[in-house]
């Protein structure tokens, strides 16, 4: 491309042409009605369309992240946000925007942990020295709680099992090669009692599958964007206006 | 419930206690795995799950608005934000933000004229009378270009028609009764030749399958999410910095 | 202009050169250390300084408007996105975000409630009777609060006092001219014993200026966002980590 | 405060009561009418209102930042989003949300830079010396681009010698101490002929001001949403809908 505009806003994900439209290079009345959005997501990610079974296992991890309840800062933002006037996208901004490195960041954050733990394994280092030193070095630089295990409210996560029954069926069924997965239970062996949570469980559905870190935080913004606008539609149905945090019945002792 | 805070911020989308996530009723380890994510959003949306026909047509509508380039504005906005230095929650919160009622609300606006038309239909009028009767109001209230009709750059949308074709089934099938369907036609006739467009073959098929106007927004923000996603991921493996909206080597021509 | 991008991206709010930059058509060393901040924003938006006396005023409208404590959405959503990883940035972002029609529209609103006053004048009506057909007009559209008028906490609204004392020393002195405050003290006759608040004392400033509608709202985005950034600041140094609205302590009970 | 929502929600920030409003710790009608915009942030920020010099410098630094044009990715998006049926509101919190790192921190950047050079004086290096040593530590952590100096279009920054000029002035005022001054100037020397630009500028006016680096980004926010502001406005008054990055002449060649 020798045109400047052509050349900066060139991309490999979509061309558009009057009465044409292609995603990752398919025409889109080839797509509709015979792909799944949990594939269409890959496709539009990777570029590829992924199998049926990797597929299937994507969206079993985008399922089990869309919700944590309404004393999550991104949903109480969304259900606050929701009467305040503003659009249903708005509301779903303002929620979606808080989902940084602490609050939906954590599965990014086990990718890189796990990713660095297979490195030292490439290296020659067996498992549980490369899990030992490398879970040595993130304390060193301050971390107490290793993304991706522990939770506050969960002594054991209820997402946990059915999310690595999976990943261990399609290791057997050499869907995914299951490296990730090894390492992620060497980490919980080191930390136990404390298991892995949602995020290491679909941190290592994503690593599994070849997503790099960066995307196991947009995968999961695409997941819990379902459950922020399940509560900001709920909570437009509730008619109140300027919901803050605080119960309007507790409102005059906290105002005092 | 009589204790203020559990009223307060009391949901039915749902429910969270130590190791246990319940959501719309069901124990998430229930749905992990055996649920389709495009099942899973209409589960946490109306608080049932669809049946695989209900499912497949819901998807269908969500893989055909996930992107339409970078020259539209949410689009834009994704790849710029991207190369400011905040996460890529933060650039689909800023993209998605954009959706607002002329770039995200066609879809719903849609559904409104479709509304209006089923219930001058309900109330004894002939659907070619109702129709004229809807659209002459709507260009009263100047509007000029009706919600769901007509493009900027197709003549005819390649989305349109692999769309219909699906609903078209579908009501054969008695998935969906078909009059949403049969108002939009109704209207595409009116308007000829001016051809239904992306919102209106969604917003028909949203209608079609019980969900409110304000949800067909939502909707397409859930399906969009997914190019906005795709795009900032891509470029930020580009490396730009502060990316504005004029390329570098045309800049000196604009800044004079 | 020909060029199309420089018409495309054109604008009269500045003009950026290698080594200059005007704004409104001013070098920027001739502003820095000249012009004091309140003065600033009315140059950006109108296009010419104000008088001293003018910038008092507006200086006075922005002060009053800051905050008004976390109970509000906005303060709140600031302060817990800022617990989640993002930038101030998008901790502030997220909270403007939610100054929509209903948490940040009401002086927009009150300036075209008044407008509407003034037009009935102009057109030969008494200020009384405008009045009273404009409230009758605003009920019928099944408004029921009034913007600009009453407030939830204060029976008597401390920050209107102030602000209608300096507009009426501003009409004494003839900066003003002194229209909306009789209208809206007009519109307090007719709701009485209900008062003006703080967005119909804004609202009356703004509008005295000569501010259209719509920057009502502008006007107090750029005012609340000190108590916004003030706000995330002090939460950013309790080093919490994604607060939720509900206290750690009542969560148990909430959580059953 | 035992009340677990006084306590979860408490500020120093702000006391709203009924009929009272306390802004770190002064009724708000003693603020109206007579404390100026600038010390307003000020004395939210710190808690303690500034003297009118100090004032007057930080009103010198957010006057200076206020605007760069719209070819700045956050001025683009904040116009282009205000074409998409969102309110301004939203469409300031779409374009402050892409002032991350490397769009809006180059001033926190800059004074944690002038902080280290700083600190190694205090411990008794030479300032030379001090410079030379961070300069090297933050080249050998990959940074290429300082912040804080250097500037894509200006060889000059014209913002760069008003703004010294005031702090040169503040240090023989005794407003200021002046130990980041020359800090910046020590940097300066050692990367020349590559000058100061404004967010190294403001960045030593905030440190200097006993800002801490934060707020350097949180300074700039206020100022730039000026900007922002009046770039949304004027975009909103040309009617345009859905603007995109590419002008519409442009745009067949683009869509090919």
């Amino acid at each position: 491309m020798t045109d400047p505009v052509a050349d900066w806003w060139g991309t490999a994900v979509s061309r558009i042409e009057p009465n044409r439209v292609e995603l990752r290079g398919i025409p889109v009345q080839d797509l509709i009605g015979t792909i799944g959005f949990g594939a269409m997501i890959w496709l539009m990610l990777r570029g590829e369309r992924p199998t049926d079974q990797q597929a299937h296992l994507l969206e079993a991890a985008l399922v089990a992240g869309v919700d944590h309840g309404p004393h999550a800062p991104s949903i109480a933002v969304a259900r606050m946000a929701a009467t305040c006037g503003v659009g249903l996208n708005n509301a779903m901004a303002s929620a979606i925007n808080t989902l940084g490195d602490s609050h939906g960041g954590a599965g990014q954050e086990c990718v890189l942990l796990l990713d660095e733990i297979r490195e030292l394994e490439a290296a020659g280092s067996k498992l549980t020295d490369a899990t030992d030193e490398v879970i040595a070095a993130w304390r060193e630089r301050g971390i107490r709680y290793l993304p991706g295990f522990g939770h506050r409210f969960h002594t054991r996560d209820p997402r946990r099992d059915p999310l690595l029954e999976l990943v261990d069926r399609a290791v057997t069924e050499r869907i995914v090669e299951g490296g990730h997965l090894r390492a992620a239970r060497a980490v919980e062996a080191a930390l136990a009692p404390v298991p892995m949570n949602i995020d290491g469980a679909t941190a290592v559905i994503y690593a599994e599958l070849g997503f790099p870190a960066p995307l196991a935080r947009g995968l999961f913004v695409l997941s819990r964007s379902v459950g922020i606008l399940a509560h900001a539609w709920e909570e437009t149905g509730q008619g109140r206006r300027n919901k803050g945090p605080i119960p309007p019945s507790v409102l005059p002792t906290y105002l005092g």
